[in-house]
Parts: structure tokens; sequence; C-alpha cells
């Protein structure tokens, strides 16, 4: 951490971690209102408390780095909310697809940076990334609802294109906006990042793994 | 739990409260999307957290019982997802006030009721009654408003007794459906419960708790 600018892009990636956990939970706390059934809603309940553990995990590392948890989050309210109005799920399936396939790609973009952190960043980041069995829920109940109505595909898998759509283009106006954060991938002055090449290698893997989550819904990229 | 009646009323009793639990959860999660900072949003988001601790503790309880927990609460969804879509916060500060006031008066019904409960089921009651820290945040929020802006206070009160109004009329249904729950408070065959006196003072002591709670944000009860 003597490095400033290294310091500062960890900052701001903890910071877009945390507030995105925290929309987290407020998301599948709300999708928690649409579940068919009482242990559907304590299920999501459940999902909602381990997203907001990972918060609180984030922001006492926030702290010890000497940053102030709200200001190093502040950055990224405007990107994160704009995605969640724009993706507001009309029901309990698109909220479940949301979570799976959004934060899916979210999780991998962050899995692929984190190989750039430091050691112990980088355990942590690992760590707010572990599943809390939202994958292996929503993939049920999306797979089930889609046998009961095979119709449903069509809209589920239109709805998946455009959450990767918004997605995508909010990470761009971060990247555009946040240069420490962007150098974390790239490099600075003191340290080597990805090249072009590994860059665009890295686009090919969480183009991969989109389209694996599709599937795994029974719904085509 | 060898009275029949008796383990069916504590049961109906908890799965009121876990459901209760499982709303609060929401609710809360629901009001930090109000909140005006970062920091106010974790907080609630903090208290939902406990909130929903509380609902998993219940529901230990109830399967240890013997009962079927979605099936202990399915008898209240209605009344409680009833009062909730009558009483829908139109901002952050009726959010707050429905989080004590209304809340406050149901953990006052519940405590006054623990009285009539064996050592061990009432230990778990006053456990998950426990002030989760949002009467102090509440009370802080909502005063701080009323004296930036004192316009707020009459439209404030208002809510607050439209609060209490809906919640004893749901209150009501449910003791007339219920009558394993009421026989709690008014005794059954083998056990004796509270009189029509005792009953009466019971109110009075929630109608107190109640004056005491809107005096505390600045409110006219």
């Amino acid at each position: 951490m003597a490095d400033e600018q290294y310091r500062e892009a960890v900052i701001d990636l903890l910071g877009a971690l945390a507030y995105g956990e925290l929309t987290a939970f407020e998301r599948l706390a709300d999708d928690a209102a649409f579940a068919p059934t009482i242990a559907d809603k304590a299920a999501l309940a459940a999902m909602a408390v381990a997203e907001y553990n990972h918060f609180a995990l984030l922001r006492t590392r926030l702290t010890s780095l000497g940053a102030v948890p709200e200001e190093a989050m502040a950055p990224f309210t405007e990107a994160l909310e704009g995605f969640h109005e724009r993706t507001s799920p009309a029901d309990w399936l698109e909220g479940l697809v949301k979570a799976y396939v959004g934060d899916g790609i979210a999780e991998d973009f962050y899995r692929e940076v984190s190989a750039y952190l430091d050691e112990s960043s980088r355990a942590l980041v690992l760590t707010v990334l572990e599943d809390t069995g939202h994958s292996e829920f929503a993939v049920d109940r999306v797979r089930g609802a889609i046998a009961a109505d095979p119709k449903l595909a069509g809209r589920l898998a239109l709805w998946g294109r455009r959450l990767v759509g918004e997605a995508l283009s909010q990470a761009q106006r971060v990247a555009a906006e946040r240069d420490a954060l962007a150098s974390l991938l790239v490099g600075g002055v003191n340290r080597s990042g990805a090249d072009l090449a590994e860059v665009g290698r890295m686009f090919a893997r969480l183009t991969e793994n989109h389209t694996k989550r599709m599937a795994a819904l029974g719904l085509s990229a």
C-alpha cells in the first residue's frame, strides 16, 4: 500500500464492491416480496443477509485502510442505482434471472480484477464473491417455471440480454470516470497490468461464462 | 407442552411473531431505499439483518416443537400483509415512524402475552423483542427532521394514529379467528388467564406506551 495510486485503486474497488453488496442486499430483500411461498421468501431473506455480511466485511477493510467507507462508496452509487432503476424486475422470475445473470457477470469481472491485487485484498474479494446459495436456487426455480410454461423462455432470454447491455454501459461509464480503478487492470507507473490481448481474453471469458449461466437457466444468450 | 391447546397456542404465537419478523426484515430493507445517506442505508440494513436473525431463532423453535414453520406462519400472512399494504410509507420519515410506533405497539402486545407463557417460550419471545437499535435511530432522525421543518409534525401525527387504527383492526381479526391464540390471554380449560379487568389494564398500558412513543418523536398521539 506504499504506492498511493495502488492504494486509491484498491479503495475504489472495495468501495464499488461494498456498495454493490449493499444494493444486492436491498434487491434480494425486494425480490423476497415477490416470493410465491413463505419458504422461498425466507430463502431470499437469508441470501440478502449473507450479502449484508459481505458488505460489513468490506466496510471494515475500508476503515482499516484509512478510508471513510461512505466516501469510498459514493463515486459508485449513481452507476449502481442507475443500473438498478433501468433493470427493475417486473416479477419473481425476472428478479431471479437478474440476481443470477447480472450478479454473475459482475462477480466474474471482480474475480478477474482480483488477479492484479495484493494477496490480502485478493483473499477478501474472493470471500465476498462466494456464492451465497443464490445461484442454485435461481437455476432451480427458473428451470422449474420454464418447464411448467415453456413460453416464458423467450421473454426471460430477452431480459437476460438487456441486463448485460445495461451492466456493460454502466461499467464503461465507471471505467472512464475512475482512473485509479482502471489502472488496476491496465497497470500504472510502477506496476504492470494486462496488455490489450489479455483484456481481450478477459472479455472472452466473461462472455463465455455468461453464455454458460444463460444455458444453465435453459435460456439462449 | 403436555396440554395440546397450550402447545397449539404457543405455535400460533411463535408463528405470528416469526412472520412478523420476516415482514419487518422486508420493510426495513425497503425503507433503506429511501435513506438520505449511505450511512443511514447501512444502518437500516443492519437492523433488517437483526430482524432476520430473530426470525431464524423462531423458525428453529417452531421446528423443535414439532411444527412446520411455514404452516405455523400461514394463518397470519394475510393480516400482516394486509396491514403493510394499507400502511405503505410514502417516504423515509413515514417509514421510520411506522417502524417505531407500529412495531412498538406490536412488541408491547407480545411482551404482555409473554407473561402467560412457560419460562422457555417467554425467554425466546423476550429475546426476539429486544430492540435492534431501531428506536433510538428513528427518534433521532424524526426529531431532527421536525426541528428542521416543524410543519411535518401534523402529517406524521396523523400517520401515527392511522398506524394504530390499522394495527388494532388486524389484531381484532386475528383474535377472532385464532381461538388457540386468544386462549393464551384469557385462559383455557386447564389454565387461568387474565380476567376482564386485567385485559382492560393491559390495553391501558399499551395506550400509555404508545402515547410515550409518539411524545418521544415530538408528536401528539
